[in-house]
Parts: structure tokens; sequence; C-alpha cells
């Protein structure tokens, strides 16, 4: 099954010249979303998983399902300011300024081999902060999953260096 | 199971007074949160669904999970100004003010049955606004389900008259 076909490409969102890839139009989908979860769960049912961590809010859409198909829990990552007990932050550059991401303090045990999860790699600064989270809290990034993956210009694969990286659909960044 | 247990109480947030109840807890464990998906999915897997509707964030973390398990298409409700292409909205009211949802125009096709899930039943305010997006969509709410539902002062079934709606856990709105 091509997943390709179901992302809707929105222009101009969320500024001018930015092409969205949407993946609601995915979602919505019985069959291909089904199948976009089992190959992402496929890809790593070896690997001795203990945690899916996904970062919201998409990434939780798909990250769930994964969860439970692997048969281990689920743990969020947010925004910062979205999670009410005690956490650790991360804070990664935007293209102007930056932004923080965070997590609860005991959502990952010291050793856990965590998947990390989301449904967009661009320029890989929220997965990377995504990283630090998780060996922060002692656990070990055993891989990172996108649903889509922009290549050309944003070298999203550059700011992930040394981990193990999948995509479920590769699309380019620019202008079509 | 006795989910209950694997719900955090948060004192004081995200104000002084409320004692929020936080899902992460559970989530993060793989039996428990395996059981509440399956205890949703279960609830309506007899009534021809065609569609789960959740609400962000924490709706999607169960929402997709539920919605696999159904075998049907998964849609996402969104804060105001998060989704890229044609919507519509609704507001509902807030303590102080008001705030907005909205969903793609083309999330949902005219008749489908639509099961509406999110993490917590409190006022009902977002859950009747999410109601009315699916019904101006043409879509059949079929239900709604939540996997905690708060009760005593808030009296959020009034807002949701003449649905058919579910919760998996009861907890008192009061200070502990």
């Amino acid at each position: 099954m091509d997943l390709s076909k179901y992302i809707r490409n929105v222009p101009n969102w969320p500024k001018h010249g930015v092409q969205f890839k949407d993946i609601t139009t995915l979602c919505k989908e019985a069959i291909p979303f089904r199948e976009t979860c089992e190959r992402i769960a496929n890809q790593y049912k070896e690997k001795k998983i203990i945690k899916v961590a996904a970062i919201e809010a998409r990434g939780y859409v798909f990250g769930g399902v994964v969860a439970y198909l692997l048969g281990v829990g689920f743990v969020l990552i947010r925004k910062i300011g979205k999670l009410p007990y005690t956490t650790i932050d991360e804070s990664y550059e935007l293209e102007y300024g930056s932004d923080s991401i965070h997590m609860h303090i005991d959502a990952i045990s010291s050793g856990d081999k965590v998947l990390i999860l989301d449904d967009l790699l661009a320029t890989g600064g929220t997965a990377a902060a995504a990283c630090r989270l998780v060996e922060k809290a002692g656990g070990i990034v055993e891989g990172l999953i996108f649903v889509i993956e922009l290549t050309g210009s944003l070298h999203g694969r550059d700011n992930l260096k040394g981990y193990d990286i999948h995509s479920l659909i590769k699309m380019p960044v620019e202008d079509e």
C-alpha cells in the first residue's frame, strides 16, 4: 500500500511558502491508519522496547497504537507547561527563538529501552530534544520512527546522528 | 482490574484548589493502558461505529487505539488554529470567557456513526461542542466515552443530555 497518497499537501500553512503535510486524511481511513501503525510496530517488535514515547499532539495518535501493539507503556512528551507533576525539560532551537518540551520525571525508569515516535521529521530539533529527555531520565533511545520524513534541504537526520532512524513515507520539502 | 489506582492525583494544578487527575501514570504501564483501551472498544464493538473522534491531546492517546481495535478511521478534533485545511468550528464556555475547537470539513461523512472520546468528563462543555461539530458535519453521535468522569458538583452529564455516555473511572471532583 502506498501510504503517501493518503497524505494531503496543504500549501502555505502555517505560513507562506510551506507545503504542510496533513496526516489527518490518512488517519480518517481505517485501512491506511491500521497499516501505518502496524508497519511501525513490526519494525521494532524484536527490539525489546519497554516504552513508546511520543511528541504531542499528532504523535499520540500513532504512538498509543504502537505501544498497544508492542504490549508496552506509553509516555507523553508535551509542550512545556502542559504536564501536572514534576518534570524534566529540554529546549530546542526554532527559526526564530526557541521552544521547550517536557516529560514527567518518573515516566521512564533507568535502563528502559525507548522508541521515540512523531508524525513528521523536518529539522529534527524536537526529536533531538526528545532523545535528550529520555537519556536524562536514564532511558536508552532504541530508535526513532516518523510517519513522514521531509527530504531535501532540512537535513533532519543530521540532528539525530548515532540513532537508529526509520520513516514510512519520504516526501520532498521543496515547493511542489 | 481497578484502573483508578493508576490515576495520580495532583493537588493545586493547574490552579489552587483543583485536584488534577493525571492519566500519564496509567498510560506508562502496559497492562492498565491495554485494559483501558480494550474496555472502551468492547463497549462499542457491536454499535457499527464508522469513526472515532477524539479531543486533543490526551484523548488521542486512547482514541487512536480504540479506532484501531474497532477497525475504523480516527478523526482529530483540535483547539482552534491547529488544523491546516478548511475546518468547521464550535465554541464553548469557560469559567471566564470562551474557547473553540475545530475539525476538518471532510473528516466525517454524512451519516457516519461517530464515537467521541476524551480522557476526562468535567463540565462537559468541550464534549458538547464536539457533539455539535460532528452533527454539523452530518455525522451521528453514537456515544461518548471518557476514561475518567468527575462526579459531584460539575454535573457534566447535564451538558450532554440525550447522548449515550460511558466512563471507566468515576472520581469525586471535591478536594480530597
